[in-house]
């Protein structure tokens, strides 16, 4: 490996495979320009890992590199012993950046904005505009595609864009080219309402303001892309029931990924344990017709599967905002007959499988029919409670303020499981009462 | 509701909620000027259903408003029959472009893609280039940001931003400012790959050529953003074991519903049906000790929970790029890990729980310590198995040139409930030898 000279396109491909020597090796392999890309296309996480492992004289150099935005970011990923370190390999100006975007929280809309943007003052002809974007450096950052029109407290009051000031005739007042109806977002607005905000208007780019309608940076869509999928990983992970994890699968050390899972999986094994009990409860009718027993984890699982399904549903259709909490009654209707037309189709499959089974068999004695119908309802009303259950319980978690995500697939499959079975139990006492019980 | 007079921000969140008559009623009571920037706000989906539910005389004038590629996506969403109408109503290069556009798939870049660009020829001098951006309608376009430079068959030579014009001196040419290693994308890429690219690479725009090097349209960050989401969603709900819903939750007719879960439930409950057999192969022994059948559902369940974590971190990792084919004996050798101090973390709750239970109730007769090591032993097994089973089917899945994501958490699942109870009764088998069984 360390033989291996990689162009810059295949070191990337092989980064997650390589071990910290190998990367530094990769790394400083690369051409200068090619190394600068290179460093540009890593994630914060892979520049920090980077950057603290190369000797501390070239930390400098790369650091430097990245607008302020990206250099808290890379700063927020570091061990906390390091961060004032790297902070202090900043030049003055950037530094008081950083530490100002520092303050946020990584989830606001504050702590996603750049602070390099440009500004104009609205009495400026478009000529004088074009003139002064010229000599202004930051006019060369090349995250710039707006200009903001400001007051002298810095207060917005307009926004061109740099095809608007070239289209534009020369003698025309920078006031008269702007457009004033500017969507803007407050520092502190939580990053999933500022992607909300974003898709809804198609915006490239949006200013952040604080209380006072000053502008204090600007937020570009491709951090929005980012935050989207932060957000959908986020969900499916809490979906399938694990807390989320924060590095990529193959970097959690192995410890915290246990930790990680074991959470929950030993909440849902408690939960579960209420299995144990319920059939406990039914240990008589299960002595005198263990052939009950035999359908008990098809039973439970049809529940499961369908509860499964349901809440998958709701909470994506939440998360994209298709669903409010005020549509619960709408969502409850529309489960009680889709749970009632899956419950009747497995209802059937079931029947038939008995019926079948002794046919060819004999396999469930003289009073299989009984039993195929006790399969049968069971199943209707077990499909019918999973998808209920599962559909309302990410209304019930968001109208008590928690995370409708934490409704996750396996938790409603072990609250339909001890559903499931009281349920199956109590039919099979209602068809079977003076034959096999 | 007919009477009250919605604002466009109130009728946006009002939205899905509103019957077609509700939304025509809304849509032609606000201003002109609302009335266009709430069209543009909506989903082609929805903006299909709002033009068709207008008088044929008004639609004229709003799909108009669209650009090509918006009014591709409006046509693709409206009924067979109605398509060739709404193409009429488009001007006569308009549904060139339109009809160019609607020859590719909806998931590939050129299905994306814009057809209005703005193009420049290298040897303008800056200022020439100004000149010509001024008088050239297609600059004025709001999603123009970048302008390609051509040669004389529109073979993609650089790109410069409207920003690098201004900032450039007036009297050099294009060639010498214009960036010349342009990333492009082919027309028919696929939408996953292309967002991959944009995000590597933070672009804001990209070109999309054909197999000879010349461009075709624009793709622009916006248009990612809707893909990330949607690419998403789809994974989401086929980890849920849901057929991939083309509408929002609440639009999808019940029939439909219906139809999109009943095939993944009906084919797990057919694969739960082996749970029924592999019970019945165990009968004699549930016979002979009924408290067996007590733990059925703790057991099968706990390894169903592990093996939906795991398939759900897998599954995320490989579509965030993370895991590659080739990482797969990583990734066992990571869940064998995983699942033993999980499955051993389980068995210990498992075990107190027993041992409690027959200290405060005498629950579980003579042989309780035999049968909570039986549960123990049993729990390592079944959960070892499904954080093994449920990371490496998805890796069968694609190996086999199937979507990872359909290795759903209630597929894995079904997997291990039937696997778990041969491991469970074949534990007890083991330890119960000669005095329960």
């Amino acid at each position: 490996m360390a033989e291996k000279n990689f162009t810059p396109a295949e070191l990337y491909d092989a980064w997650p495979l390589l071990s910290p020597e190998e990367r530094i090796e990769g790394f400083e392999f690369l051409q200068r320009d090619d190394a600068d890309d290179f460093f540009l296309q890593l994630s914060a996480r892979d520049r920090a890992q980077l950057l603290l492992a190369l000797p501390v004289g070239e930390r400098r150099l790369w650091i430097r590199l990245l607008a302020p935005d990206d250099a808290a970011d890379v700063i927020q990923e570091a061990p906390a012993e390091e961060r004032d370190n790297l902070l202090s390999l900043l030049d003055d100006p950037t530094r008081r950046e950083v530490k100002g975007l520092l303050d946020y929280a990584e989830d606001e809309a504050g702590g996603l904005m750049n602070t390099r943007y440009s500004r104009l003052r609205a009495d400026m002809t478009v000529d004088e505009a074009i003139s002064y974007l010229r000599r202004d450096a930051r006019a060369r950052e090349k995250t710039v595609y707006y200009v903001y029109v400001v007051d002298a407290e810095e207060h917005l009051l307009g926004v061109v864009s740099f095809r608007d000031l070239i289209v534009a005739a020369r003698d025309k007042l920078v006031k008269d080219v702007m457009r004033t109806e500017v969507i803007s977002a407050p520092d502190d607005l939580d990053q999933e309402a500022l992607s909300k905000l974003f898709m809804r208007h198609h915006l490239l780019m949006m200013p952040i303001v604080d209380a006072e309608g000053r502008i204090k940076g600007v937020v570009t869509v491709n951090d929005i892309v980012d935050v989207v999928q932060e957000e959908a990983t986020e969900d499916m992970q809490k979906l399938g029931g694990v807390a989320t994890l924060q590095e990529p699968y193959l970097e959690v050390p192995l410890a915290r990924m246990i930790r990680k899972r074991a959470g929950w999986l030993a909440a849902l094994f408690l939960g579960e344990m209420l299995t144990a009990t319920a059939m406990g409860q039914f240990e008589a009718e299960i002595t005198r017709a263990v052939v009950l027993a035999l359908f008990v984890p098809l039973i439970i699982s049809s529940g499961g599967n369908s509860g499964s399904q349901a809440t998958t549903l709701v909470i994506r259709a939440m998360a994209l905002g298709e669903i409010r909490l005020r549509d619960w009654w709408r969502v409850i209707r529309r489960e009680v007959v889709t749970g009632l037309g899956l419950g009747a189709i497995l209802a059937a499959i079931g029947l038939v499988r008995i019926l079948l089974w002794q046919g060819l068999f004999s396999a469930y004695g003289e009073h299989y029919f009984l039993i195929a119908l006790t399969v049968a309802f069971s199943l209707v009303g077990v499909v019918l409670w999973g998808s209920v259950a599962g559909s309302i319980l990410p209304f019930i978690l968001r109208r008590l303020g928690f995370d409708p995500a934490s409704a996750s697939a396996p938790f409603v499959a072990t609250l339909v499981d001890v559903t499931g079975l009281v349920i199956y139990f109590s039919v099979a006492a209602f068809v079977l009462r003076g034959t096999l019980l």
